[in-house]
């Protein structure tokens, strides 16, 4: 194939695999471009980015900057949700060559007479295409280039500043060249930006021993707002299975009054659109959905595609689950682990068009009652490509609706899921202790490809996850876990009354719950307000007040020698807010050392003085040199500091 | 769109920006695949890569081997000429998963009746599959999955061996998904191996004010075979511009008897078509390549695509040429120098499709000749995707044809002519002299990405450069570069005459030759051979009894605390051979360290004992340690070593 375009464009960032999947950002965030473009030859090159959200017709363009070694860089904004198609162009720039040659030719001592009649060409089709207020000046340009007589006029505007700034302005593009055309999806920012109370619908009763309600959870929402949570996540609303329903702590026989697994979903009172009778009705819940949006609370629902063996679709779509040749439904296995309440559906079944629909129904149901936030439950036990079709169309219409990918599965599974579609994702916070592991594990997630679509979402503990060093620990442990997430993550979230009240009784060698809320209806004193109630409230008040703590990746980590102690930097893309966090992981001791600030990512140089504001304290402080003492108590074991300059 | 398939391929590697170029081997090469590869779930997948040569009809199979964390392995050898085609594919295997389960349960002391006859669809599907001599074995085993009475038969055949082995053999391959589809273009084996020597034919006469010519060159071929070079490459031989001729030492006005450039290409007498007359004819030219081959030797032929002003292009097809507005065609130019003699071609003309296929012919009608190499004068100065399309077309008829880049430019520049076809590349070698410097280039050729496109060819000299090393230099610093160039890529060339007989008269302060034979005939006493003739000789000869020394890609660096000397391990894909290089990059003095040998790669435990065999002076020596001393005098200043375990 013949293909005439003179200039190359490659190694375009951001881009996943080619354009095979599209990198994520929130509104009023920066997509920050780079690409490799160069000509044959000497010529002068010119290079832009063009944009175009999913509804405007037409491309705009941003020229970008040669940063040396045939590297461009570019950035813009999205301002709008929904889909942006990004390519780089760049072309041999002719006109710009030209007056290129002419002052390297003057410099050197030629005469130009001949160029400059060849420069009319270009003046021509400048005439064209600028404004009326520019024509005079190229229709003179025109004239003298061509009259020796002027040849020092012609000279001089051949050579100007005004007439390098039409060519930039207008350029003529001849055979431009473009990339492949990349996508960035624009989501609201609450999917970067978002803080998580869990507690269980049935346990939220004032009474002992009651099962808890939609009103009971109503009265609960003020203190969640207060606390200034804006999601709170409901594990599974539905009718709980009562063929095979386990007991309290995970035994394989209920007894009489046991209430079962909530994702152990489905019984002859219905199924994954219906209501668990005792929590209410579906107005009911319609209601506290509505009522939790005018505090500035989202309910977050959980979606677990598994089945009891009582769940009507077993009966009125067998098609759906996956027979053996005996006539029996295989329930969940990993062999030799079984998981005796629950069926899973068979995405492989020849009727899997009708299964798929159905389940994308489900999730359309209750985004009509109002959810605007979806937990979604393992789904890495269910296809990849299946949830890059469901979430796509639910999100065509209901761009809104975010998806949360519980999966605590081998990296390259979770980062499948992230990729094809998942709005934020769990991850290994909930294990990463140490200063190092830390360190580690936010700069994999924050530095590397993963920043481009892996919206993380830090848990310092689940339901099914109670890990070994909160286990009895003491409250400075639980803050110090808090403040990590708080401040290292954008999006955080606390599997809440446990964590507040210091429960942590494990099953012995595990890391879970010892008579887990999982298998049981328990009972909250929600009155009761403590240590931690009281300072989770402050740092999301700070979260709340400073951009710097509403995203993930701008973050650089300080030198501070005391591996007890970890310190930060973070900033907003505008830098219109910076703040400096030190956290002393030692629950247990003082800890002092010296920390570094980052000199050059706050722009200072040496001798300069800044101001920290402690914004749990309100303390002030003013440090001269680049290495500061500091002094951490684990009675209060961080400092979020805002930078003052 | 509704996609079932629940197996996930990416990261294939290797591959070049998700196979928009194809990557190079040439025959007998090893393709190392990997990709990232895995399911939803825990079931059992299996992953295979598919090759398939040009001109086969199917694809053929290997199984790929899981090497942790998702991560899938294998490998391939090309054997013959042209593209292949290869792609990943993978699926759940449901028989292997089925067997899994059955031993996991097993192990756990479960009953598997209901497992057994779940089986059984995976026999009946294999029945089908199967040779004949498998097949009672199956029926039997259908027969007693169905039948309590066979229990134990049963639960012995289900997790036998042979089971797990035809169900491996026999895949039903449930919807498997399969990656892009990714080419490598093979060559022959000259394309990773081939050693060069350049002089100009005009300088080939006995007698001195003689211009040389074809018969004179026949006269220099058994010096060229016996030293072991078996590409000798001519600059153009076509008539030499008249007009605009340069003089000596590249004057702007020639004086009478000056013969002018070679890359001045086209006068009266003809273009590139036709021969400078005092070299001879094309029927000389047909014969001294004819007879070249027959020693061993393929003569490479400069396409160098720009015209002298008195070319008969300019006149029978001025559309191929850039006219200025007052009628004359601009010379080349890089403002402010000037290359007065030559006129570029217009690649952007109107008429392009027939200056293009123009040049596919002057290329068409030398490999017509017998021309099989062609050493490509500035390919960067001319369109990316020219070159594309020419090398393509060539190709395709002649897949012999190799295509070497003369582009010595930004480093993205040099990749992009290797991507877009070119055979081989000249490289920054020529100014590498430290050993860092030495070490961090070949490592970024041979570790990086480029491996896979870019093939160096390393020149120690040309006639273009003089290299500051070089000027005034002893024989053994031309010895040490030599052996560098000899050891380090698979390809090298020296420019001939200057390097042998130690002419490096440079103009001052600057790396070209002062008198270059770019601009005026010379004459060389070819009788005489040196210590480099002999040594040079020798080492050649060296290279083509060591396959580890024929390819550029499997070197490792030994450590080695003199910055003076430098020490490399080579092998071959096969591991028949290899060799340890010792260099001493001072020419004036004796060097000594300590060599660690590299016993991973050498696959030596401690205390192992390896000989190594002298290649130059046929010495022997044992050594018993990791660490061993060495001392090399500039007289002969390199070991190369072959290894005997």
């Amino acid at each position: 194939m013949l293909k005439q375009q003179r200039v190359v464009i490659e190694n375009v960032s951001p881009q996943l695999q080619g354009g095979a999947f599209f990198i994520k950002r929130v509104v009023g965030e920066e997509v920050r471009v780079f690409a490799d473009v160069f000509g044959d030859g000497h010529d002068v090159i010119q290079v832009e980015v063009l944009i175009k959200h999913e509804k405007s017709k037409q491309f705009s363009a941003v020229r970008m900057v040669h940063l040396g070694e045939d590297v461009f860089e570019s950035a813009f904004t999205v301002e709008k949700q929904g889909f942006y198609d990004y390519k780089i162009q760049g072309w041999i720039d002719h006109p710009l060559n030209w007056q290129h040659g002419i002052i390297a030719k003057l410099n050197d001592g030629q005469k130009v007479s001949s160029e400059l009649l060849d420069g009319v060409q270009y003046l021509k089709y400048l005439l064209k295409t600028v404004p009326a207020k520019s024509k005079r000046y190229l229709e003179r340009a025109i004239y003298i280039f061509g009259d020796e007589t002027y040849y020092k006029e012609a000279i001089g505007v051949a050579t100007s500043e005004h007439l390098h700034h039409l060519f930039l302005e207008f350029p003529q593009r001849t055979l431009a060249n473009t990339s492949k055309t990349y996508q960035v999806y624009v989501d609201r920012k609450k999917a970067s930006f978002s803080t998580w109370y869990e507690f269980f619908p049935r346990s939220a009763s004032l009474e002992h021993g009651k099962h808890g309600t939609f009103n009971d959870c109503e009265r609960l929402l003020p203190r969640v707002a207060e606390m200034g949570f804006d999601v709170l996540y409901f594990p599974p609303i539905h009718p709980i299975g009562e063929v095979n329903r386990k007991g309290k702590n995970n035994a394989t026989k209920a007894n009489e009054g046991d209430s079962g697994v909530p994702w152990a979903i489905g019984s002859k009172k219905g199924g994954h659109k219906s209501i668990h009778p005792e929590l209410g009705t579906e107005a009911e819940f319609r209601e506290l959905v509505a009522k939790a949006k005018k505090m500035g609370i989202e309910i977050a629902m959980d979606l677990a595609f598994q089945a009891a063996p009582d769940h009507p679709y077993i009966t009125e779509h067998p098609e759906w689950f996956r027979k053996r040749p005996d006539g029996t439904i295989q329930y969940a296995e990993n062999p030799p682990k079984k998981y005796q309440d629950i069926v899973n559906f068979y995405f492989e079944s020849p009727a899997y068009k009708a299964l798929w629909t159905e389940l994308l129904n489900v999730t359309l149901h209750w985004v009509k009652c109002g959810v605007t936030i979806f937990r979604v439950d393992n789904p890495h036990t269910k296809p990849y490509f299946f949830w890059n079709w469901l979430i796509a169309e639910v999100k065509k219409k209901h761009p809104d609706v975010l998806f949360l990918a519980e999966a605590f599965s081998r990296p390259k599974v979770m980062q499948q899921l992230a990729k094809q579609g998942f709005s934020q994702s769990y991850t290994y916070f909930t294990w990463r202790v140490s200063k190092d592991d830390l360190i580690e594990y936010v700069t994999e997630l924050t530095q590397s490809e993963m920043k481009e679509y892996y919206r993380p979402n830090f848990w310092p503990n689940t339901p099914d996850i109670n890990p070994y060093h909160l286990q009895g620990a003491n409250d400075a442990m639980h803050l110090a876990r808090y403040a990590l997430a708080a401040t290292l993550c954008g999006n955080l979230g606390i599997y809440g009354p446990v964590f507040e009240y210091l429960v942590s009784d494990a099953l012995p060698a595990r890391e879970e719950y010892l008579n887990s809320e999982k298998y049981e209806v328990k009972h909250w004193d929600w009155t009761k307000e403590n240590k931690l109630t009281y300072v989770i409230g402050l740092i999301n008040a700070i979260r709340k007040e400073h951009p710097s703590l509403q995203q993930t990746n701008n973050i650089r980590f300080c030198a501070l020698e005391n591996e007890n102690l970890i310190a930060y930097h973070k900033w907003d893309d505008n830098r219109s807010d910076e703040t400096l966090i030190i956290i002393n992981l030692d629950s247990h001791h003082v800890q002092t050392g010296m920390v570094q600030l980052p000199m050059d990512v706050l722009g200072m140089y040496h001798g300069q003085s800044i101001q920290l504001y402690d914004l749990i304290t309100n303390n002030g402080y003013i440090w001269n040199s680049e290495w500061n003492y500091v002094e951490i108590s684990p009675s209060l074991p961080f400092h979020i500091f805002h930078i003052r300059k």
